[in-house]
């Protein structure tokens, strides 16, 4: 280990930070991580309810995990994506054996970005069609077609030749783009709108819907049940290929394998990423059924990577995935979500009026902050941040937690095997940070 | 280890492979590698002239790359991009101090296709410009920006919202644009097209030049003395950024650190992956020089990914880099172009009426093949294949040579750590199946 000051000059000098301005941060070092807690360079201890940027589902140096890559490592670091490799052929299996139904091939990429790259282009090539729908309020990636897709601000400076691209606006009752007041309403008004965008758009034109079965850092909004249904039938009527997004929501994150499983739909393919391998070695992937893995039988597809399929990731998978079957984690995410998230963070807006909605699921959760409950204005505005904001996130690191902190919404995703009890420690780490903060801006 | 046959039939089931028809192809099993030897599920042998895709620089296994890769896995496997970390912070270090000069801030990604993505995002918010001029020939990355980009066949089915994207000629005697009889002609001939091109554009419309310093896939072409200077100019001229793609040309491949060294050219933004740390972990990253990077000191850079700066391939980083400079391997590179691959691939063509052109330096060799040294017909057409490069391909493998082809070329792109005896065998290898093959397609 070298020193950590060396550690924050030599990055402050050489290593250019994404979505930052480079001479306004201050990287905390990390010099150590363990679980769900982490250590910066000053010896301070974190609890991370981020899971970093929500990939660390197993924690962080899980022992089997850490081992497979290390045995890894010993046979064969890496094969060219032509090989069949038995790492490669294992997770694919394994990933298969947990996707929707049909869903049995997997392209592997190195994150979530490439991943919907590739599911476009498969989905673009198998309809013959041009367009893709995405939903405002959503992330896919940071490349260029990944981040034209994405319904979030950091598209905005990046807005060249996303010719092709069409936005829609999604269910999120809370700030209803539909006026809507209950769930079910919300729900049918969503699918009439995107069955409009459809029809103006031009049904024949449309290669594919691309949807966040659950959207991520875009806010955690759990689509009402009945909507991902509904998405569904708009596609399989106007022969639209659907894309599960899962890169954040997938592999236990929502209290299931995969998210869609909460409205028991089958997409015809599904980007993973981050849970896959917890992220410990970089991987990201599509499942493709059956009728688009057909398309490029006797047709090459045109798309690949140097990586892909890489081995040392691959085995990473395998463990995780087996760590994951074995030690039962997916119903560990769905318990604690229903018993130790849930009520905690309802508990907690019922202490603290900046909370205007909490909402999530399994290990998957979204504080909507407000100024005003009744206006809902938010407590930073979107794509931006404001002092109360800035005090939240102090506190929280005051207080020994690691929030994810996105515009007015803090997101409470720590690892997928956090203890209940250190669950409720996080909780009330930020039931005092928000207290604290809340007093700071009224003095 | 498990079964080679088990690894093959998950494989068939599971897999989706990059670039190929599914249904016809039968992926060699890799069950072991060590150096430049691979073996396959049948216990069969093979001298690796491939690295893989020209990425396994230090050949596989290298132990001390293997040994970092361990040890980072049991010290910390992964953090996320907005925390420094000492593995990160030493990996930008060591690729800043062999960069060209001024080129000292890095940004990590996952490969080369999103390394080129960055870069022409930065170069377009630097500029406020959206043209991107790229090479025919070339080849940048399976993304929909980077295939836009690549100047090959398998940009063709992806011509998706290709706005901005302008492709021109580059140098390449051979197979001259410029009718042009000797080097120095092909060198002044290109410049004056690139000129008349950035002319008839708009100079003020173009962010970026970006070029393969040698182009790779697409045929090995070192460029002229003088061309990638020529250049260099006719940015300066106009305001526009200088991206080389050094994603294969790089870290020792062209017996130099880089290829632009060569014509000791300084690009503006430099893109790398592969080699940086042979591959055994995923990275890619742009280096930036001073004006660039300044631009995003208080203005944020919009863009990013979730493994952006990953511990574990730092730390492969870090391994790679420290074993080349210890063990002379750019040096050893460059001795084995002058001494062993310039003079041994240029005996084979006397005596193999099939190579045009044997052309290349360092580790990094192209033999052009022809139907006819006259007209210069290829041995394949331009983005397919023939009957003689397939019997070229089955004779190198039943000489237990895995070679490199691409259309009608075969490449000559071993580990840079390939010993001049096992260089020379390869040759050898080579120079049978040559035979063999010709023999086989005359009956
Ligand atoms: C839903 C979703 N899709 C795609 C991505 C992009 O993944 P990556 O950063 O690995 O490219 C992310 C990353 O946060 C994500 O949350
Ligand atoms: C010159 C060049 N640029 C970019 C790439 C793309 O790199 P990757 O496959 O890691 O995305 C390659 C890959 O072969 C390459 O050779």
């Amino acid at each position: 280990m070298t020193d950590p000051q060396r550690t924050y000059e030599l990055d402050r000098k050489h290593v250019f930070h994404s979505w930052s301005a480079q001479a306004e941060i201050t990287p905390m070092v990390v010099t150590k991580a363990d679980g769900s807690w982490l250590w910066d360079g000053d010896g301070n201890r974190y609890l991370d309810f981020t899971s970093q940027l929500v990939f660390t589902n197993l924690g962080h140096q899980h022992p089997r995990v850490v081992k497979a890559i290390q045995e890894q490592a010993a046979t064969l670091c890496t094969i060219a994506p032509v090989a069949a490799n038995d790492a490669r052929s294992e997770a694919a299996r394994l990933i298969a054996s947990h996707t929707p139904e049909g869903l049995d091939k997997v392209f592997f990429t190195n994150g979530g970005a490439d991943a919907n790259e590739h599911a476009i282009r498969m989905a673009r090539l198998h309809t013959g069609r041009h367009k893709v729908l995405s939903r405002y309020r959503s992330y896919h990636g940071g490349t260029q077609l990944a981040i034209n897709l994405t319904g979030d601000p950091r598209r905005w400076p990046n807005d060249h030749a996303s010719d092709g691209v069409v936005h829609f606006f999604g269910p999120f009752l809370y700030r209803s783009a539909f006026h809507a007041t209950t769930e079910a309403e919300e729900c049918e008004r969503a699918l009439a709108h995107l069955e409009q965008v459809i029809a103006l758009e031009g049904p024949g034109t449309i290669a594919a819907i691309l949807l966040e079965s659950i959207p991520g850092t875009a806010g955690i909004m759990v689509p009402p049940p009945g909507y991902l249904t509904g998405v569904r039938e708009l596609c399989d009527r106007h022969g639209i290929v659907l894309i599960a997004d899962e890169v954040m929501a997938g592999f236990g994150r929502a209290g299931r394998w995969f998210a869609v499983e909460h409205d028991a739909v089958v997409p015809d393919l599904l980007t993973f990423a981050k849970g896959v391998n917890s992220g410990y070695v970089p991987l990201g992937g599509v499942a493709i059924n059956e009728a688009i893995a057909a398309t490029f039988d006797h047709r090459p597809y045109p798309g690949g990577l140097t990586y892909s399929g890489h081995p040392l990731a691959c085995a990473a998978a395998v463990a995780t995935i087996t760590t994951m079957e074995e030690d039962r984690v997916v119903e560990h995410a769905a318990a604690l979500g229903e018993e130790v998230f849930g009520p905690g963070l309802t508990e907690l807006a019922g202490r603290h009026d900046w909370i205007g909605e909490v909402r999530g699921t399994g290990v998957f959760w979204a504080l909507d902050l407000v100024a005003d409950r009744t206006t809902r204005e938010p407590l930073a505005p979107y794509g931006g941040s404001s002092p109360a904001m800035g005090a939240v996130i102090a506190a929280c690191k005051a207080e020994g937690l690691l929030p994810f902190a996105n515009f007015n919404r803090i997101h409470v995703v720590p690892p997928l095997t956090i203890s209940a009890e250190d669950a409720r420690a996080g909780i009330a780490m930020l039931d005092r940070a928000l207290a604290k903060a809340a007093d700071s801006l009224v003095e």
